[in-house]
């Protein structure tokens, strides 16, 4: 028996688009944490029935296999389940597809559950997690670590200010908003002209209303016949928030949109 | 014979929403946005077509009252009718009800044609306007201009420059984050402690990517028992993109939620 799927339709809305009328990264990852919040309302273990244990569920690693992402207009089904655990780490996956049945992205998620007060991690309760008829295993599959910069990397850099709409009803930043960040620091040219074919992001340290930080990037040149960016968000005091790799391919047959 | 009104529901998910799960006005106004969207689709003169004309609807100001912002997972209905217009105007109002029928928001807002190329305002087009049953009058109603800060108010300020996502499918920047922007220059523990009752706003001047604005507010202590914020966005060759005016009210039995 394996883990129950939860499906939901969304019709993507133009603010949830790019320049291009393809849907962002960030939204993306809303609506598929859209999905999976009303897996878990529906389960009745929500993220208010769970914060009553002193705990919630936070994420640690997105890795997200892209076919193409859907444009504005397309009304697309979004599923997920929660596939298995073990003590401390549930992994997830999510599908997003079009109208037609394919498949347009595929994300695999770790997850850990966390003490709201201490912000130490804490063994799964099983109640949490019963609901899913998740599988118990000793390994949840492995997501390899994105690729570091190196100091010799040429890098591209913008700062943000973590703003008040950033915030979450949890009081965290949402980190839907990284991936804004971490991409901005990109030029526009090469983001109208590449499409993403996947992404690998892991988040180390959490960053709080009204820091300041630093998105990096640099385009990898040393593998030949792919086109990777690599990145991180580097918080004030030195500590690494986030590392990402993505991966691109050009557009064919493009209209120039910038 | 009045304007044709048009309806549609929308659920409100987390990621429309605040720290107080309550929908943020950026996000209010790209849902009513897209209601007029799906009503001018619906209508055969969408987006595309009038861009045939080698013409846009741009709008110039919305005035907002407020009953309540929606919260997270309500469902609302969006209506919008335009309502009139003359030569160069067209005024056009929207309303969010709950699911009580109670009405949430009223927003009257005006409209200009402007030709892609020159930026220039043009005549309205009759083929157009005509689908929408609009009233052809010699003066719209009149908006009040939002009142201007002045030498002598404290700022609070803050620096935003364009980011890729910020621009639309149309090439420009969304200016519904002008909202973000204008409402981050305030302290989050106002932003908590205060609802919204009304917004007056109005966009004078483009910014485009990679611009450095400037966010400028005030809080207006001359007027007794009201609480009003004063803002501009300032672009960095002086010129003024947008003025706005926020109206509040002390969020009574508040729990704190900063």
């Amino acid at each position: 028996m394996g883990a129950n799927i939860f499906s939901e339709k969304h019709q993507i809305t133009f603010y949830e688009t790019d320049v291009t009328n393809t849907v962002t990264p960030a939204m993306l990852v809303n609506m598929i944490i859209l999905a999976s919040e009303d897996q878990t309302d529906a389960l009745g273990v929500g993220a208010e029935s769970v914060a009553k244990l002193g705990i919630g569920w936070v994420v640690t690693q997105y890795k997200m296999d892209i076919t193409r992402l859907p444009k504005v207009g397309e009304t697309v089904k979004l599923s997920t389940q929660a596939t298995c655990y073990n003590r401390y780490f549930a992994f997830r996956e999510f599908w997003v597809h079009d109208s037609a049945g394919k498949e347009c992205v595929h994300v695999e998620s770790i997850w850990v559950t966390m003490n709201h007060e201490t912000r130490k991690l804490v063994t799964i309760p099983e109640a949490v997690i019963a609901p899913f008829n998740s599988e118990e295993v000793k390994m949840i599959p492995r997501i390899s670590r994105p690729k570091r910069l190196t100091d010799s990397d040429q890098l591209m850099t913008k700062k943000y200010q973590v703003r008040y709409f950033d915030i979450d009803g949890n009081g965290h930043v949402n980190n839907a908003h990284y991936f804004d960040w971490l991409l901005d620091a990109l030029p526009m040219s090469f983001l109208t002209r590449h499409n993403l074919t996947g992404i690998n992001i892991r988040f180390e340290n959490e960053v709080q209303y009204h820091h300041m930080v630093t998105s990096e990037a640099t385009l990898m040149t040393d593998v030949p016949e792919t086109i990777m960016t690599k990145h991180r968000i580097v918080m004030e005091n030195g500590e690494v928030a986030t590392e990402a790799e993505f991966h691109w391919e050009p557009i064919t047959n493009h209209t120039d949109q910038a």
